[in-house]
Protein backbone atom coordinates (compact mmCIF):
# COMPACT_ATOMS: atom_id res chain seq x y z
CA UNK A 1 0.00 0.00 0.00
CA UNK A 2 1.47 3.13 -1.04
CA UNK A 3 1.11 6.82 -0.82
CA UNK A 4 0.90 8.43 -4.49
CA UNK A 5 0.14 11.88 -4.98
CA UNK A 6 -0.95 13.07 -8.95
CA UNK A 7 -0.72 16.37 -10.38
CA UNK A 8 -3.72 16.58 -12.99
CA UNK A 9 -3.96 19.38 -15.62
CA UNK A 10 -7.66 19.74 -16.87
CA UNK A 11 -9.34 22.02 -19.46
CA UNK A 12 -11.78 23.80 -17.07
CA UNK A 13 -15.22 22.16 -18.04
CA UNK A 14 -17.72 21.06 -15.95
CA UNK A 15 -17.88 17.38 -16.33
CA UNK A 16 -13.91 16.68 -15.98
CA UNK A 17 -13.52 16.60 -12.14
CA UNK A 18 -16.57 14.06 -12.01
CA UNK A 19 -15.07 11.40 -14.45
CA UNK A 20 -11.73 11.77 -13.24
CA UNK A 21 -12.82 10.94 -9.50
CA UNK A 22 -15.49 8.49 -11.28
CA UNK A 23 -12.14 6.08 -12.53
CA UNK A 24 -10.58 5.93 -8.92
CA UNK A 25 -14.34 5.06 -7.34
CA UNK A 26 -14.86 2.28 -10.01
CA UNK A 27 -11.56 1.03 -9.17
CA UNK A 28 -12.74 0.85 -4.88
CA UNK A 29 -10.19 3.48 -4.46
CA UNK A 30 -10.64 6.34 -2.29
CA UNK A 31 -9.07 9.53 -2.89
CA UNK A 32 -7.44 10.71 0.39
CA UNK A 33 -7.24 14.41 -0.98
CA UNK A 34 -8.05 16.42 -3.80
CA UNK A 35 -7.78 20.17 -4.40
CA UNK A 36 -8.44 21.78 -8.06
CA UNK A 37 -8.15 25.19 -8.73
CA UNK A 38 -7.44 27.33 -11.93
CA UNK A 39 -4.07 27.95 -13.30
CA UNK A 40 -2.27 31.15 -14.23
CA UNK A 41 -3.63 30.48 -17.51
CA UNK A 42 -7.76 30.89 -16.60
CA UNK A 43 -8.72 27.95 -19.26
CA UNK A 44 -7.12 24.93 -17.45
CA UNK A 45 -7.32 23.65 -13.88
CA UNK A 46 -4.86 22.12 -11.90
CA UNK A 47 -5.93 19.03 -9.81
CA UNK A 48 -3.84 17.38 -7.11
CA UNK A 49 -4.85 14.01 -6.20
CA UNK A 50 -3.44 12.01 -3.28
CA UNK A 51 -4.32 8.48 -2.75
CA UNK A 52 -2.77 4.61 -1.80
CA UNK A 53 -3.38 1.80 -2.46
CA UNK A 54 -1.74 -1.27 -4.91
CA UNK A 55 0.97 0.25 -7.48
CA UNK A 56 0.06 -1.67 -10.42
CA UNK A 57 -3.65 -0.77 -10.33
CA UNK A 58 -2.72 3.02 -9.57
CA UNK A 59 -0.33 2.74 -12.63
CA UNK A 60 -3.90 1.20 -14.46
CA UNK A 61 -5.82 4.26 -12.85
CA UNK A 62 -3.20 6.96 -14.24
CA UNK A 63 -3.13 5.76 -17.81
CA UNK A 64 -7.00 5.93 -17.76
CA UNK A 65 -6.89 9.17 -16.64
CA UNK A 66 -4.43 10.40 -19.29
CA UNK A 67 -7.05 9.10 -21.57
CA UNK A 68 -10.07 10.82 -20.38
CA UNK A 69 -11.48 13.77 -22.32
CA UNK A 70 -10.46 17.76 -21.28
CA UNK A 71 -6.79 15.88 -19.73
CA UNK A 72 -3.99 17.56 -20.67
CA UNK A 73 -1.16 15.88 -18.72
CA UNK A 74 -1.03 13.60 -15.58
CA UNK A 75 1.98 12.79 -13.22
CA UNK A 76 3.10 11.32 -10.27
CA UNK A 77 4.80 14.26 -7.64
CA UNK A 78 7.11 12.61 -6.09
CA UNK A 79 7.92 13.14 -2.71
CA UNK A 80 11.59 13.57 -3.17
CA UNK A 81 10.93 15.84 -6.24
CA UNK A 82 8.10 17.78 -4.97
CA UNK A 83 6.69 20.64 -2.80
CA UNK A 84 3.73 19.49 -1.12
CA UNK A 85 1.46 22.11 1.12
CA UNK A 86 -1.89 21.62 3.19
CA UNK A 87 -4.17 24.66 4.75
CA UNK A 88 -6.57 23.43 8.09
CA UNK A 89 -8.68 25.54 9.49
CA UNK A 90 -9.37 24.30 12.84
CA UNK A 91 -12.33 25.46 15.72
CA UNK A 92 -11.53 24.54 19.14
CA UNK A 93 -13.16 24.59 21.99
CA UNK A 94 -10.93 26.79 24.74
CA UNK A 95 -13.79 28.66 27.02
CA UNK A 96 -13.10 31.25 28.02
CA UNK A 97 -10.29 30.83 30.23
CA UNK A 98 -8.53 28.35 28.66
CA UNK A 99 -6.78 29.58 25.50
CA UNK A 100 -3.06 29.90 26.72
CA UNK A 101 -2.87 26.30 25.63
CA UNK A 102 -3.79 26.64 22.20
CA UNK A 103 -2.48 29.91 21.75
CA UNK A 104 1.37 28.65 22.95
CA UNK A 105 0.42 26.01 20.36
CA UNK A 106 -0.13 28.33 17.52
CA UNK A 107 3.16 30.29 18.56
CA UNK A 108 5.33 27.68 18.48
CA UNK A 109 3.56 26.27 14.97
CA UNK A 110 3.61 29.59 13.64
CA UNK A 111 0.08 29.49 12.76
CA UNK A 112 -2.23 31.79 12.92
CA UNK A 113 -5.79 32.99 15.15
CA UNK A 114 -8.21 33.74 12.22
CA UNK A 115 -11.84 33.93 14.66
CA UNK A 116 -12.43 33.92 18.07
CA UNK A 117 -15.53 34.40 20.76
CA UNK A 118 -16.18 33.36 23.91
CA UNK A 119 -16.00 29.54 23.39
CA UNK A 120 -13.52 29.30 20.41
CA UNK A 121 -10.49 30.11 18.59
CA UNK A 122 -9.97 29.30 15.05
CA UNK A 123 -6.82 28.65 13.81
CA UNK A 124 -5.29 28.43 10.48
CA UNK A 125 -1.97 26.50 10.39
CA UNK A 126 0.19 25.32 6.68
CA UNK A 127 2.34 23.04 5.67
CA UNK A 128 3.33 19.79 5.31
CA UNK A 129 0.63 17.00 6.30
CA UNK A 130 3.02 15.83 9.30
CA UNK A 131 3.56 19.57 10.46
CA UNK A 132 -0.68 19.60 10.62
CA UNK A 133 -0.99 16.66 11.91
CA UNK A 134 1.86 17.40 14.63
CA UNK A 135 -0.15 20.71 15.32
CA UNK A 136 -3.49 18.40 15.49
CA UNK A 137 -2.22 16.14 18.22
CA UNK A 138 -0.27 19.07 20.32
CA UNK A 139 -3.76 20.13 20.88
CA UNK A 140 -5.68 17.41 21.13
CA UNK A 141 -6.58 17.61 24.31
CA UNK A 142 -8.68 20.17 23.53
CA UNK A 143 -12.31 19.70 21.87
CA UNK A 144 -11.95 20.20 18.15
CA UNK A 145 -15.29 21.97 16.84
CA UNK A 146 -14.31 21.56 13.65
CA UNK A 147 -11.46 20.78 11.07
CA UNK A 148 -11.67 21.88 7.67
CA UNK A 149 -8.33 20.61 5.44
CA UNK A 150 -8.05 21.55 1.91
CA UNK A 151 -5.66 18.71 0.76
CA UNK A 152 -2.52 19.06 -0.30
CA UNK A 153 -1.51 21.07 -3.52
CA UNK A 154 1.89 19.90 -5.01
CA UNK A 155 4.39 21.57 -7.43
CA UNK A 156 7.63 19.63 -8.87
CA UNK A 157 10.84 21.25 -7.45
CA UNK A 158 13.01 23.30 -9.63
CA UNK A 159 12.49 24.51 -13.16
CA UNK A 160 12.80 21.49 -15.20
CA UNK A 161 10.29 19.27 -16.17
CA UNK A 162 7.45 21.88 -16.11
CA UNK A 163 4.58 21.64 -17.70
CA UNK A 164 3.67 24.53 -19.30
CA UNK A 165 0.02 25.34 -18.67
CA UNK B 1 -24.48 34.80 -11.15
CA UNK B 2 -24.06 34.20 -7.65
CA UNK B 3 -20.99 32.94 -6.31
CA UNK B 4 -21.66 30.25 -3.44
CA UNK B 5 -19.67 28.45 -1.25
CA UNK B 6 -20.77 24.67 -0.07
CA UNK B 7 -19.74 23.08 3.23
CA UNK B 8 -20.27 19.22 2.84
CA UNK B 9 -20.11 16.51 5.19
CA UNK B 10 -19.95 12.80 4.26
CA UNK B 11 -18.82 9.50 4.88
CA UNK B 12 -15.14 8.85 4.18
CA UNK B 13 -16.40 6.24 1.27
CA UNK B 14 -14.94 5.75 -2.22
CA UNK B 15 -17.83 6.97 -4.74
CA UNK B 16 -19.14 9.67 -2.73
CA UNK B 17 -16.72 12.27 -4.57
CA UNK B 18 -17.82 11.40 -8.05
CA UNK B 19 -21.77 11.04 -7.09
CA UNK B 20 -21.09 14.94 -5.77
CA UNK B 21 -19.02 15.89 -8.63
CA UNK B 22 -21.09 14.24 -11.48
CA UNK B 23 -24.72 15.90 -9.63
CA UNK B 24 -22.79 19.32 -10.52
CA UNK B 25 -21.38 18.52 -14.08
CA UNK B 26 -25.21 16.99 -15.04
CA UNK B 27 -26.86 20.14 -14.85
CA UNK B 28 -23.81 21.75 -16.42
CA UNK B 29 -22.40 23.42 -13.74
CA UNK B 30 -18.96 23.95 -13.29
CA UNK B 31 -17.13 23.62 -9.88
CA UNK B 32 -14.71 26.39 -9.22
CA UNK B 33 -12.99 24.93 -6.81
CA UNK B 34 -13.26 21.94 -4.54
CA UNK B 35 -11.51 21.00 -1.58
CA UNK B 36 -11.89 17.67 0.59
CA UNK B 37 -9.89 16.53 3.30
CA UNK B 38 -10.48 14.35 6.54
CA UNK B 39 -11.77 15.73 9.63
CA UNK B 40 -11.30 15.36 13.28
CA UNK B 41 -13.14 11.80 13.14
CA UNK B 42 -11.49 9.91 10.14
CA UNK B 43 -14.56 8.30 9.52
CA UNK B 44 -15.50 11.57 8.00
CA UNK B 45 -14.52 14.11 5.04
CA UNK B 46 -15.49 18.12 5.26
CA UNK B 47 -15.70 19.09 1.07
CA UNK B 48 -15.38 22.60 0.54
CA UNK B 49 -17.21 23.27 -2.82
CA UNK B 50 -16.96 26.61 -4.83
CA UNK B 51 -19.59 27.37 -7.53
CA UNK B 52 -21.17 30.03 -9.11
CA UNK B 53 -24.48 30.66 -11.11
CA UNK B 54 -28.31 30.62 -10.87
CA UNK B 55 -30.14 30.73 -7.42
CA UNK B 56 -32.85 28.99 -8.10
CA UNK B 57 -30.69 26.05 -9.73
CA UNK B 58 -28.02 26.09 -6.82
CA UNK B 59 -30.57 25.14 -4.87
CA UNK B 60 -31.86 22.32 -6.70
CA UNK B 61 -28.23 21.37 -6.44
CA UNK B 62 -28.06 21.49 -2.86
CA UNK B 63 -30.97 19.35 -2.06
CA UNK B 64 -30.13 16.32 -4.59
CA UNK B 65 -26.44 16.78 -2.65
CA UNK B 66 -27.99 16.18 0.80
CA UNK B 67 -30.35 12.98 -0.52
CA UNK B 68 -26.95 10.87 -2.06
CA UNK B 69 -25.54 8.18 -0.02
CA UNK B 70 -23.01 8.70 2.06
CA UNK B 71 -23.61 12.63 2.65
CA UNK B 72 -24.10 13.60 6.20
CA UNK B 73 -24.51 17.56 6.46
CA UNK B 74 -24.47 19.94 3.50
CA UNK B 75 -25.05 23.83 4.31
CA UNK B 76 -24.29 27.20 2.73
CA UNK B 77 -20.83 29.48 3.80
CA UNK B 78 -22.10 32.66 3.39
CA UNK B 79 -19.81 35.15 3.28
CA UNK B 80 -20.54 37.49 6.18
CA UNK B 81 -20.76 34.33 8.59
CA UNK B 82 -17.61 32.77 7.32
CA UNK B 83 -13.76 32.31 6.97
CA UNK B 84 -12.58 31.41 3.64
CA UNK B 85 -8.71 30.33 3.01
CA UNK B 86 -6.81 29.35 0.42
CA UNK B 87 -3.24 28.16 -0.10
CA UNK B 88 -1.51 28.62 -3.48
CA UNK B 89 2.15 27.33 -4.53
CA UNK B 90 3.52 29.78 -6.84
CA UNK B 91 6.53 29.18 -9.06
CA UNK B 92 8.28 32.07 -11.21
CA UNK B 93 10.77 32.11 -13.38
CA UNK B 94 13.67 35.25 -12.16
CA UNK B 95 16.93 34.24 -13.55
CA UNK B 96 19.70 34.52 -11.72
CA UNK B 97 19.57 38.57 -11.29
CA UNK B 98 15.53 39.23 -11.52
CA UNK B 99 14.69 37.59 -8.05
CA UNK B 100 14.68 41.30 -6.07
CA UNK B 101 11.07 42.12 -7.61
CA UNK B 102 9.89 39.04 -5.92
CA UNK B 103 11.20 38.33 -2.77
CA UNK B 104 9.45 42.30 -1.70
CA UNK B 105 6.42 41.11 -3.13
CA UNK B 106 7.05 37.79 -0.71
CA UNK B 107 7.53 40.05 2.20
CA UNK B 108 4.62 42.98 1.28
CA UNK B 109 2.30 40.01 1.70
CA UNK B 110 3.62 37.88 4.21
CA UNK B 111 4.49 34.49 1.87
CA UNK B 112 7.06 32.85 2.05
CA UNK B 113 9.99 31.26 -0.51
CA UNK B 114 9.44 27.38 -0.21
CA UNK B 115 11.82 26.45 -3.70
CA UNK B 116 14.80 27.90 -5.24
CA UNK B 117 16.90 27.48 -8.15
CA UNK B 118 18.75 29.59 -10.53
CA UNK B 119 16.07 29.91 -12.92
CA UNK B 120 13.21 30.29 -10.49
CA UNK B 121 11.84 30.49 -7.07
CA UNK B 122 8.60 29.21 -5.54
CA UNK B 123 6.39 30.92 -3.40
CA UNK B 124 3.86 29.73 -0.76
CA UNK B 125 0.85 32.22 -0.38
CA UNK B 126 -1.88 31.82 2.04
CA UNK B 127 -5.24 33.93 2.32
CA UNK B 128 -8.45 35.25 1.28
CA UNK B 129 -8.67 34.44 -2.91
CA UNK B 130 -8.46 38.00 -3.21
CA UNK B 131 -5.48 38.43 -1.46
CA UNK B 132 -3.88 35.60 -3.71
CA UNK B 133 -5.21 36.99 -7.01
CA UNK B 134 -3.51 41.05 -5.46
CA UNK B 135 -0.32 38.74 -5.15
CA UNK B 136 -0.34 37.47 -8.48
CA UNK B 137 -1.51 40.27 -10.29
CA UNK B 138 1.92 41.98 -8.39
CA UNK B 139 3.90 39.62 -9.80
CA UNK B 140 2.77 39.03 -13.19
CA UNK B 141 5.01 40.67 -14.93
CA UNK B 142 7.09 37.46 -14.16
CA UNK B 143 6.79 34.47 -15.84
CA UNK B 144 4.66 32.06 -13.90
CA UNK B 145 5.93 28.89 -14.25
CA UNK B 146 3.40 26.99 -12.62
CA UNK B 147 0.63 27.85 -10.17
CA UNK B 148 -1.25 24.78 -7.97
CA UNK B 149 -4.38 26.48 -5.97
CA UNK B 150 -5.96 24.35 -3.37
CA UNK B 151 -9.27 26.28 -3.84
CA UNK B 152 -10.85 27.35 -0.52
CA UNK B 153 -11.29 25.47 2.40
CA UNK B 154 -14.04 26.87 5.06
CA UNK B 155 -15.61 27.24 8.37
CA UNK B 156 -18.69 29.13 9.77
CA UNK B 157 -17.64 31.91 12.18
CA UNK B 158 -18.22 31.45 15.59
CA UNK B 159 -19.48 28.60 17.77
CA UNK B 160 -22.90 28.62 16.51
CA UNK B 161 -24.41 26.26 14.40
CA UNK B 162 -21.15 23.96 14.80
CA UNK B 163 -21.92 20.45 13.17
CA UNK B 164 -20.25 17.92 14.99
CA UNK B 165 -18.60 15.49 13.02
Amino acid sequence: MQKKVFQILVDNTSGVLSRISGLFSRRGYNIDSITAGVTADSRFTRITIVTHGDDEILDQIEKQVAKLVDVRDIKELKRDDSIYRELALVKVRTGEDRRQGVMEAVDIYRAKIVDSDRECLTVEITGTQSKIEAFLSLISNYEILELARTGIAGLGRGSENVVYL
